[in-house]
C-alpha cells in the first residue's frame, strides 16, 4: 500500500507491550469514582454547614502561598486525604467566601443545590456541544431553556426560538457583549461599504460595566471613539437620552458612524437602570446596535412588580442577564438574546472540513459554535434546566423578593441611624449608603475608607464601596443565597461599631 | 441626612413581612445538598458503569426534544426524581457519548476521577477571583499550577513566575489566541504609530485549527490579511518556514505589516507538527509575535520522549495547550503562558472604583481579570491541582504513552490488511487512514464516506473524517479515558466488516 508516498514494513509484528502499566493507572473506575465523589460531597457539605465561622474576606499577605506549597508536581500520586487535608490548612485560609452569608460585596454570587447537581451532571456528561451533530441535546435543551426563561422574563417573541430569535449561554458578560459588538462592526462596516473601522464609535454610560470598554477595544473600537455618557445623581445615574442623542449628534456632524449603543437593567455601582424606550429612539435614528446589559437587575423580572424595567426591550437587537448573580446559578452563566442570530452567525461562523455534516450544510440545526468566541462548549444548559425544574418560577421569585425585603430592612435601619444616608435611592437589593454625610470640617470619604476597612479586617462582613458622582459610598449587596435577616441585622449592628470607632478616633 | 438631595420618611416603621415565604425556600440548605448530591454521585457513577451500552453517536433527529419537553418552565417546583426520569428517557438518548469508550472522533475530551472532584470543589466554592484580592487562593494556586506545568514540560523559565513570565488559564484555545492576538495588534499599532489596522497581516497554515481566523476576524484583522500558507503531503503537513518567509516578504514589499504568526504542535486534521526552531527566525526577522497552539500535542511533551517536539519553544511570545484534551481534565481548561503578562495587561486591563484596592494599585499580585476576555472568573486551577496531584507526573505519563500504543495497534491492524492504507505518519496518538486507495474506476472518496457512516450508524464506534491536500481520509482517534485496548480491536473489526459492505454493494 502507500498511494500516497509513504512506505510502512507491513509484516513486522507488533510489538509486545507492557500491559501492567496499563492495567495499572485507570484514571476513571466508576467505583472508585463513587467512592472519591461520594467523599467530596461530603467535604462540601461540611464546608456549607460551617461557613459561618470562616473570616469572609480572606485575611492572608500577598505570596502566602508560595511558601507553603512544593515547587513541582509530585512525581508519584498522593493520597485524597492529604489534599483535603491541604486545601483545610492552605487553600480555604486563603480564600475569599463568597458564598457566606456574611458576604455583601460587589453583587454577590448566588448558587443552589439545584444548580451544583446540574454542575456535576454537566461535567459528569462532558458532553462537547460545539456543533448539532456533537451531541444534539446539548443544542436541543439550551435552546428550550432559553426559550423558558425568556417567557418567564415576558420577552417578546422575537427573542425566541420559537419565534424568529433565539438564545445563548455565554460564560459572561463580556463575551456576550463581545459577540454582539462584533457582528454589530461587521454589519455596520457592510452596509457603509468600508473596511475601516476607525469611524465606528459605540456609546454607554458613565455607570456602564468596565467590560464594555475592554470588549469594544478587543473589536478594534478606537479608545477614542468610546463615548462615555455622563450620568449624575439627579438622574439616580441613568444614562440620559438627551445627553446621548446631542453627543450621537456632534459624532454624525464630523462624520463618524454610531454602531452601538450598550444600557444597563442594574449598574454596577448603583443598580440604576437606564430608560430603554427613549433610548431605542436614539438607536433607531442613528441606525446603531442597542444592547441591553441586564447582568444583575435583569433576573428581578421574572417578578411582575419589577417588569417594568424591561420597558421597551422589545425594541433593543440584544439583552444579556447572568443568572449567576441572582438566579441561583453558580458560575458561569450569563445568558444572551439576539433577535437576529444570522448576525452572529455571519461574524463567527468557521467551517472546517473536520466539522463538516449534513445536518450543519442543510441549515436545518443550530450550531452553537458559531454564537460566541470559542468552539468547545459544555452542556451548559442542564445547570440552569435543573434550576428552574427543582424551584419553579414560584420560589425563584419568593428567593429575589426575599433579598429584596432583606435590603429594604438594610435601608430602613442606615436611615434609623441619624449618623448614617442612603446615598442613591435603592432599587432592587442593593444599598449604597455613608456614613456622617454632613459633619462639618471632617472629610467624609476619608471616614467611610476607614470605617470599611474596619468592618472588613473583622472578618464578620465583606462590603464594598464605590464612587459615583464624586461621591465615595459603601455598597450593601445582599443576595447570598445563605444570607438571612439576622445576618442583615449583625452586619449592621457591626458597621454601627465600627463608626463608633472611627468616628471616636478622629 | 439627605445631602445629595433626597428625602426619606426616616420615622415609618418597617413594614411587616411574610416570613413564612422566606423561611420556606432554602435552596442552599446542607443536609439536603448532601442527600441529593450524594444522589447525583451515584446516578453519574452508574452512567460511567455502563456508558459501554449506549449507541456513542446519537440516533435522533433535529427537533427531537422539543417535541418532548413542556414550553414553559414549571411555576411549582418538581422533584428531583422526576427529573432523573427526563434525563434518562430524553437527555441521554439524544447524547453523543464523548466519555465512551467507542468514541474515537474528533480528539477525546480526556477525564479523570481527580478532575471531577477538582470541579465540584470549584463549583462548591463558587470563589469569583477577578483580582487578588477577590479571593487570594484563587490567583495564587493557579500561579503555582501553572509554574508546576511548565515545569513538566521543561518549558524555559521566562514562562513561569519563577522567572518573568507566566500563566492562566483560560477556557479555549479561541481565547487563548485572541486575548494574544489583541496585546500583539495593540503592540504593533504603537510601534507603527498607527490607529489603522488594515495592514496588519497574520499567518497561519491551511493545517491551523479554523478558531484562528475567527479570533483574527474578531480582533479587526480583515479576513483579505490573514495568511494560510498552503501545505503538502509531501511536508507531513506541516507549514514550511521557507513558504511562510515568501509569504511575509511580499507582504512587506507591498507596504503591509506582519504581526502574529500561528504555529502548531498537533494539527487537528492530522497531527501535524510545525518546525519552531525555523519558524521562530522568520518571525524574529519581521517582528512578529509567535504563539504556538499544542492544545492536543503539547499535553504528550510531558514525556522526554514527546519533548523534541517544543525544540525552539524558548523562542515564541506564547503557548497554549489543552488538559482536557489529553491531561484528564475535563472541559474547560486552556493553559496559556506568555513572555510578557505585561503586554496582556496593557490590552485587557480594567479599573473600576469598585474593583480598586491597595494591592492592585500597588503592583504587588496578579489580577487575572488583566489576562483575559472576561471579569469574573471561577476557581479554575483545582481540577488540574487535583489531576496532577492525585495522579503524579508517572501517572500522567504513563497515560499519554497508553493512549500512543494503542494508537500504534490501530496502526498495525491497518497496515496488515490491504485494503487499507494509513495516509499519514503517526506521531500521536491519531491514525488517519481510507479504505481502498488504489482500485480503478472506483471514487475513494465515496467509498470512505460510506464507510464512515455505515460504521457511525451502528452505534458502536464514532469516528470523524478530514480531507487534507485533497484527500479524504478517517480519522481514528484514540484518547477517551475508558477506552482499552479490546475497544480498539471491536471497532477495528467492525470497520472491517463496514469495508465488506461497502466495496460489496459497490
Amino acid at each position: 500500500m502507500g498511494s500516497l508516498g509513504f512506505s510502512y514494513d507491513d509484516s513486522a509484528p507488533f510489538p509486545q507491550t507492557d500491559h501492567v502499566d496499563q492495567q495499572q493507572f485507570k484514571p476513571l473506575d466508576p467505583e472508585e469514582f463513587r467512592k472519591q465523589a461520594h467523599q467530596m460531597v461530603d467535604f462540601i457539605a461540611d464546608y456549607y454547614a460551617k461557613i459561618e465561622s470562616y473570616p469572609v474576606l480572606a485575611q492572608v499577605q500577598p505570596g502566602y502561598l508560595r511558601t507553603r506549597i512544593p515547587q513541582n508536581a509530585p512525581y508519584r500520586p498522593e493520597p485524597l486525604e492529604t489534599i483535603f487535608n491541604d486545601i483545610n490548612r492552605h487553600i480555604i485560609p486563603g480564600m475569599t467566601h463568597w458564598l457566606s452569608p456574611k458576604f455583601f460585596a460587589f453583587f454577590p454570587a448566588t448558587v443552589s443545590t439545584a444548580a451544583f447537581l446540574g454542575e456535576m451532571l454537566c461535567t459528569g456528561f462532558n458532553s462537547v456541544g460545539f456543533n448539532w451533530l456533537s451531541s444534539p441535546a446539548v443544542t436541543e435543551l439550551e435552546m428550550i431553556v432559553m426559550d423558558w426563561l425568556a417567557n418567564m422574563l415576558k420577552l417578546p417573541k422575537c427573542f425566541t426560538f420559537a419565534g424568529s430569535g433565539g438564545g445563548v449561554i455565554q460564560n459572561t458578560t463580556s463575551e456576550a457583549v463581545l459577540v454582539t459588538l462584533i457582528a454589530a462592526r461587521d454589519k455596520a462596516l457592510e452596509r457603509i461599504s468600508t473596511d475601516d473601522t476607525r469611524n465606528l464609535v459605540v456609546y454607554c454610560s458613565d455607570q456602564t460595566h468596565s467590560t464594555f470598554t475592554k470588549a469594544s477595544k478587543m473589536a478594534g473600537i478606537h479608545p477614542r471613539n468610546i463615548r462615555s455618557i455622563q450620568t449624575s445623581i439627579d438622574a439616580g445615574f441613568c444614562l440620559c437620552p438627551v445627553a446621548l442623542r446631542e453627543a450621537v449628534r456632534e459624532d454624525v456632524a464630523e462624520g463618524l458612524v454610531p454602531l452601538y449603543l450598550c444600557a444597563t437593567v442594574g449598574t454596577t455601582s448603583t443598580t440604576a437602570v437606564d430608560p430603554l424606550e427613549p433610548l431605542a429612539d436614539v438607536a433607531r435614528d442613528y441606525g446603531m446596535w442597542f444592547h441591553v446589559d441586564a447582568a444583575y437587575g435583569g433576573s428581578a423580572c421574572i417578578c411582575p412588580e419589577f417588569r417594568h424595567y424591561f420597558n421597551g426591550v422589545e425594541r433593543v437587537d440584544s439583552l444579556s442577564l447572568s443568572p449567576h448573580k441572582w438566579l441561583l446559578s453558580y458560575l458561569d452563566c450569563c445568558c444572551l438574546w439576539v433577535k437576529k442570530p444570522e448576525l452572529l452567525v455571519n461574524s463567527l461562523s468557521t467551517n472546517p472540513e473536520y466539522l463538516k455534516n449534513k445536518l450543519s450544510e442543510s441549515d436545518s440545526v443550530v450550531d452553537y459554535k458559531d454564537w460566541q468566541v470559542g468552539t468547545g462548549r459544555r452542556f451548559k444548559s442542564l445547570r440552569l434546566w435543573l434550576v428552574l425544574r427543582s424551584y419553579g418560577v414560584e420560589n425563584l421569585q419568593s428567593h429575589i423578593r426575599s433579598d429584596v425585603r432583606m435590603a429594604k430592612k438594610f435601608e430602613w435601619l442606615v436611615r434609623s441611624d441619624p449618623r448614617f444616608e442612603v446615598v442613591v435611592p435603592r432599587l432592587f437589593a442593593l444599598v449604597c449608603f455613608r456614613l456622617n454625610p454632613d459633619s462639618p470640617g471632617r472629610s467624609t470619604e476619608s471616614l467611610n475608607r476607614k470605617l470599611l476597612e474596619w468592618v472588613n479586617s473583622t472578618g464578620k462582613a465583606y462590603l464594598t464601596h464605590t464612587i459615583v458622582g464624586g461621591v465615595y459610598m459603601l455598597r450593601f449587596a445582599v443576595g447570598a443565597t445563605l444570607t438571612e435577616e439576622r445576618h442583615v441585622i449583625a452586619a449592621w449592628e457591626l458597621i454601627g461599631e465600627g463608626a463608633d470607632e472611627v468616628l471616636r478616633s478622629v
